[in-house]
């Protein structure tokens, strides 16, 4: 078993890096709160005797030997970047608790026979440089490095400017680093263990994802002098398209969920009719179907809107993720690892993305979740036990033996 | 008369401070390109022979000598400040008439019996620092020096920061340059003289204006793995507040109007359920009651949509300035100098705010509109013609002698 109060230490530890008044984190991806996470890994990884390299988007990787140097590496890992009011669990437990389980093999003299590998993935979140996940999307060959690096953020900063400002662009290619198979620990960020339960959940895949950039134009006009009949005024359009997106994710329910996170008027005023605004969508279920199906009644509805209302309402689709099924011997592998310790558990599917959803298409890979308060996550709020994170790092410490010794 | 293509080519030649790429002019109060502005309009005034000043809160005043000194002077003027995206005659041509109605008595050597003194009025918009029309409502005794020296931006600047940064808070007291009457000449920004075809508006008063700052507080959460029925997303609440405004308006048809100029999600992200957003509304109807009506709708729809959503919607009123009446005495100047000049004319009720309006409380004081193209105002593209301008202008100048010389 790792040891749980090491392992909440950590987390508390480094939970100073972009802590916010409210108890959370803001740690957007190739920040300097985000650099200064990065020195204490790499420095904590040294100590612990792993071996740290850096691929040219910024991912980490820290690597234990084992007898059988032949042997790719079973990896585990996850994220040290949150969202602007994150919180201090999404991503961060399951890289402290693969750190956790090198402590704790070190401290029980145990070598494995494949070598292990613990990875901090770079912009998993999204929040910053769109798409989410863009790091392990690129080591899985789903986009190349140059289009990733080009990538920007809404002050127009490139991932590259960004990687050079921290000093975090690595020597290593891109998706050079051998691994075998991928296990990542994550909080649930959703109610269902909570609610029945359970300690850990035995993750089977992971839902389809599509983000859209959105644009409302209609004209800027005078707000005290333009007769109500007259106006273009976008931000009407926008309303009635968000309520449209909340109407055709419930026309699929329980399993839909569409959501319109960012919206910005162009050149906002008081007494100006609003003339452009631009906003972004995210929209999910865990059929490939479904999601086709949300895309059209999504695109009907602003054409629809559009034209009512004299409005020009454009919606352009910057990424698509498949469903993902998790590999069946490594699921198996999380199952086996949870009952030898005697946890109850249950199967789930994920309903965020994760990094091993990724690296799914290339190799074995698989998860585990632990409950998190009220099923909240991406809130400054977020919230887990001590006892469920160590439950969670002792699921993961077993699964990761069962696959380097088998 | 006045010359025409002179005052058309002042217009283009101040259009250069603050020039869009789309032809508009962003002049924001208080900027660099509103010192700028300001600088220019001080050398041409003292090139015209008049003694320029500048009060407490920045607005300008240049002074033309009378014959008997005695006697308060008669105004005119407006303001040189625009919207982000405003165009090249909102305020301007009141400003840049009142110049060469100054240039054109010089010309012909006319010299009146009360002095004429022309106004430049800090803050007419209310884009950058609410209310609009701050300077002339101090002016009038509607607050305190003090109570708008301290207003911010929405970047935390106050107006006693800003005057200070340009150089021009001035030492003269707000409310102590004393003034007979004012008559403001401005584009109508509506569509009715366009439309009758007619050159002049004869404006009988202005309309009442309600601003409020509102916020909708919901929970932020994970756009991925909340299910639908769980969220409490600021960002529907809007929407639907955003058309129960629209709806709420039209009930008022055709008098009233009402707009969500500004909205502005906290801490924005991609796949975050939106937890807060904060926005503001503009409401304006010629009749006090219907003013009130339209607020109590307004609050009822806020509680109707909060209390459903499980959101808190706030509305905060900031700012409520009374239907104004002009003063019958001076309608009659305006209306007998277009009578005058053989020019087509009608009454009008004013839609947008003016200075002329914060004054009237305290001194006789009257408008006269000239078309806009479209009635398209507070945008780039805003357009008024060289003849219509020009009789606008001359109008100005035969009230101003009826009023000076009676
Ligand atoms: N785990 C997580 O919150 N990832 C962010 C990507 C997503 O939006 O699902
Ligand atoms: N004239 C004008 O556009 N003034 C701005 C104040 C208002 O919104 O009416």
């Amino acid at each position: 078993r790792v040891d749980g109060s090491r392992l909440w230490s950590t987390l508390m530890e480094t939970a100073r890096f972009g802590a916010t008044p409210a108890g959370g984190i803001n740690r957007l991806t190739l920040s300097e709160e985000d650099r200064a996470v990065r020195d204490w890994f790499r420095d904590a990884c040294e100590a612990a005797g792993l071996e740290v390299g850096t691929d040219a988007l910024g991912t980490q990787f820290a690597l234990r030997r084992g007898r059988d140097m032949s042997r790719k590496p079973v990896a585990c890992g996850s994220h040290l970047d949150t969202q602007p009011t994150g919180g201090k669990f999404d991503g961060i437990l399951g890289v402290l608790a693969g750190l956790e389980v090198m402590r704790s093999l070190n401290d029980a003299g145990i070598e494995t026979e494949a070598p292990l590998l613990l990875v901090n993935w770079t912009n998993e979140e999204g929040s910053r440089f769109a798409p989410a996940m863009m790091a392990s999307a690129a080591y899985a060959g789903e986009f190349t490095t140059e289009e990733i690096l080009q990538k920007r953020d809404a002050k127009g900063v490139s991932v590259s400017e960004a990687l050079e400002s921290i000093g975090y662009q690595g020597g290593e290619p891109v998706g050079a680093r051998e691994i075998g198979a991928f296990v990542e620990l994550h909080i649930e960020q959703g109610p269902i263990l909570e609610a029945e339960g359970r300690t850990i959940g035995v993750v089977e895949g992971g839902q389809g994802i599509a983000w859209f950039d959105g644009t409302v134009t209609g004209f800027e006009s005078h707000a005290g002098t333009t007769p109500m009949p007259r106006r273009r005024d976008a931000m009407l359009g926008l309303a009635e398209f968000a309520l449209a997106v909340e109407r055709i994710a419930l026309a699929h329910a329980p399993s839909a969920v569409a959501t319109m996170g960012e919206a910005e008027i162009v050149s906002p005023s008081r007494n100006v009719v609003p003339g452009q605004i631009r906003f972004t969508l995210d929209v999910r279920d865990p059929a490939s179907a479904v999601l086709d199906a949300l895309e059209a009644a999504l695109n009907e509805a602003a054409a629809e809107i559009g034209a009512r209302r004299n409005l020009s309402l454009e919606l352009t689709r910057i990424w698509r993720k498949e469903p993902v099924p998790f590999h069946p011997r490594l699921v198996a592998a999380v199952d086996g690892a949870a009952e030898g310790l005697g946890l109850s558990r249950r199967r789930i599917i994920s309903g965020a993305g994760h990094d091993a959803c990724n690296l799914a298409g290339l190799m074995p890979a698989a998860m585990i979740f632990v409950p998190c308060k009220d099923g909240v996550s991406h809130n400054e709020s977020e919230s887990a036990t001590s006892a469920d994170c160590a439950a969670g790092a002792d699921v993961l410490l077993h699964t990761l033996l069962t696959l380097a010794n088998a």
